[in-house]
């Protein structure tokens, strides 16, 4: 017999945990379409040219990438790739409609697949929730992103998490101040960005070794040392950057996503102006947020933010977007860890039992019945002993029994036993439906 | 400009053809769990030998196979493969999960991926919504696939469809009956399975073709001329198969199937016994069945039958297993042709417009309240002449638009607008909420 086993970074989720992604999804469904984001599908495989050249050097390494079928695939010759995220199949679905009507609110839930080396919380096959405004260059829009972020962990239930947020062209101001160019800007930022990671005295370090001067990094390190409110840091980052291009207009609009992220009901304090967040420089032009839960440390659970390039590279003009992605992996992880998932929620209320070999037909016109009443309702394939078919409910988490035995059936009643309580009675169909359809509690017999 | 498209065989769906195929495999979901089916999800990806020789030569060629990273890659090395089908990973999950306690009833929708020449109605990726029953032999488990599917079908809104089901063994009493050794089972069967297509006398004439006896011809019509009620097929079959082996088992259980699919509510004037169903015959053992609408003739949308040599595959034992597949893109067709897609229903029920420059929080607020309400709210992003954003929502499919100007600031008030009766009225935040909750009937002042 050859070994069996799944793909290298992939996972089968059985029913309590399909159960509990699909709960987490539709939440985050139905906060997107209550602010007025619209559905998109788009295909897991794109034409390799689609992907090619849109994820630097490193994450074109990580793509999938499809063999062509007949003759090329003896040649090594590809066509299609793997989805690598959500965004650059976005750019192509803007491109391929310019009369999709924008601003284009859109939201899409779906895997994507990246050749990472797997690690503990790391696969190959992944889900990203995002939310993105095409065509839209208002502080609205990305204060929307923040909303949906706002009003998503609230309805998942998260009591804590933090809003970090940073504009692009004010890191652009602080490497200028410290004249530092443009062409080492990116060096600064990825090693800034490693703050979590190795701490100030790693990334001073580091930075050294790349080569900034000790005036440079200390320049530099003034604005990363402001803390304090929102409108604290802003007063230090104004007057360290008075007079830096762009800082005052990126600083102006960053307290209107703010404001307008606070009134669209984001708690102002869990919005934190943080003047160290540095992600993704190559693809981001403006605000930029992570979003964190304060316990478990896990890291970000849900980041974006804006990037007016990118949706344009296959159009003929640019097009400004912002957005939002979650990762449902790290969302499902943090929950389970605090407790928050709710586990199996879409087992069968009841297991109807087949009595013995002649009880098949009036065991299954039962389970329609009850079907027919909007009753979850398995019935069991077979007639094994009562004992066997008593545990198989109690394995599927099925809280209730009934019985169609030959009493039950001379008397057109049902034996509905509870699992949990252990207690039995027998009532007639309508009482036997109000009960399954109450709560759990222990069955009385009607009085 | 490079140019830009999708993967031959792949489509996009925007919001109104995602809200539709989400509304069917929606339903669908509610109907397999009142079944008592579980969800499972698998990954995209296999590794490539779970996939290899699973289905058969045509079928292997049609698999898309992933090519490895790094140096594999340069001599076109392959270690993984797209899904084609979700039957092959249910075995796999089977034999990975030796304790899952059996019978094992589990739903699976999710995409398949086949590199057949994309046709009109045929794609590269498409969905499969499978039930299937496994380690259970009993005919109540085929019965119950019967039964999903007719309570999908009602559910769905179909008003009239027919389930034509056959017997794996009937067809191989009928071969033997004509003389015709298992050797030439596949290629009688292969034939026999065209009738749709190419008619009686295009059967006849391949069979000649194919080295089949006018004699042999002749036996083998004799049964599937066969036709009436299910108990008149039955009778039938009953005279011409007298004493091939195993016909009166096969038959005796066709009808405990159709029996307990009575008991479990699927009408009987839907159920035709047809000796003509011949599908998949290398990989079935029981029963068989399709399911089609009457009108439009697009062919079938369900199908399964009892497989109980396939699942056990890659597990020690043999398992007894029996199924049903759904094809949600035909599904959608139909539905669609027969106007019976809800299109978008996800759509906000109000934009709120941005009066003008200044008005953008108090426009946001407005918005957070009406989304606390539970509404879904669009917020326009920006704040252009009125008009363009009331094209927007009209665009948008949105209703309702709610527009906070400096009148309404000052009177706490929000003018509503229904842009499909074209009536405007002024309400307090209270009332404005009933108003959006209700239908979609013309504003009137509040009395």
């Amino acid at each position: 017999m050859e070994s069996v086993n799944l793909a290298r970074g992939t996972r089968d989720f059985l029913s309590a945990q399909a159960d509990a992604r699909r709960a987490v999804m539709d939440k985050l469904r139905q906060v997107f379409e209550r602010h007025g984001f619209e559905a998109l599908e788009t295909p897991a495989i794109e034409r390799i040219e689609t992907l090619t050249g849109k994820y630097g050097e490193e994450g074109q390494k990580l793509i999938f990438r499809i063999l062509k079928r007949g003759e090329g695939a003896e040649r090594g010759e590809v066509d299609m790739a793997l989805r690598y995220d959500l965004t650059v199949p976005l750019a192509r679905v803007v491109a391929m409609n310019p009369s999709l009507p924008k601003p284009y609110k859109r939201w899409q839930m779906a895997p994507v697949w990246r050749a990472d080396r797997p690690a503990k919380g790391r696969f190959r096959e992944f889900w990203q929730c995002d939310c993105d405004v095409v065509g839209s260059q208002d502080p609205i829009a990305d204060a929307e992103c923040l909303a949906v972020a706002g009003d998503a962990f609230r309805e998942l239930g998260f009591q804590r998490y933090t809003v970090r947020i940073n504009h692009r062209r004010l890191l652009r101001a602080m490497a200028q101040r410290a004249g530092i160019g443009e062409d080492r800007e990116a060096s600064l930022l990825v090693t800034i960005d490693k703050l979590d990671k190795i701490g100030q005295d790693g990334v001073k370090a580091e930075l050294a070794e790349r080569g900034f001067s000790q005036e440079e990094i200390a320049s530099v390190w003034a604005v990363l040392d402001l803390s304090g409110t929102p409108p604290e840091v802003a007063q230090g980052l104004r007057q360290i950057l008075a007079g830096q291009p762009g800082a005052e207009a990126a600083l102006a609009e960053l307290e209107q996503i703010m404001g307008l992220a606070r009134a669209l009901g984001v708690p102002d304090e869990v919005i934190r102006l943080d003047p160290t967040l540095a992600r993704g420089l190559d693809y981001y032009t403006g605000g930029v947020w992570e979003i964190e839960v304060d316990e478990p440390k896990i890291g970000t659970l849900a980041a974006g933010g804006r990037y007016d390039g990118l949706i344009g590279m296959f159009a003929k003009a640019p097009i400004p977007a912002v957005g939002i992605s979650f990762g449902l992996e790290r969302l499902i992880t943090v929950m389970e860890e605090l407790g928050m998932l709710p586990g199996r929620d879409r087992a069968p209320t009841v297991l109807v039992v087949v009595f013995d070999d002649k009880s098949r037909e009036v065991s299954a016109k039962t389970t329609a019945a009850l079907r027919a009443a909007g009753i979850r309702a398995d019935l069991y394939a077979g007639a094994p002993k009562l004992k066997h078919q008593f545990k198989y409910a109690d394995e599927h988490g099925i809280p209730w029994v009934a019985i169609v035995g030959p009493d039950e059936v001379k008397n057109e009643t049902i034996a509905l036993k509870n699992l949990r309580t252990k207690e039995q009675a027998t009532f007639s169909f309508d009482e036997a439906v109000s009960r399954l359809r109450g709560p759990l509690a222990p069955v009385e017999p009607p009085s």
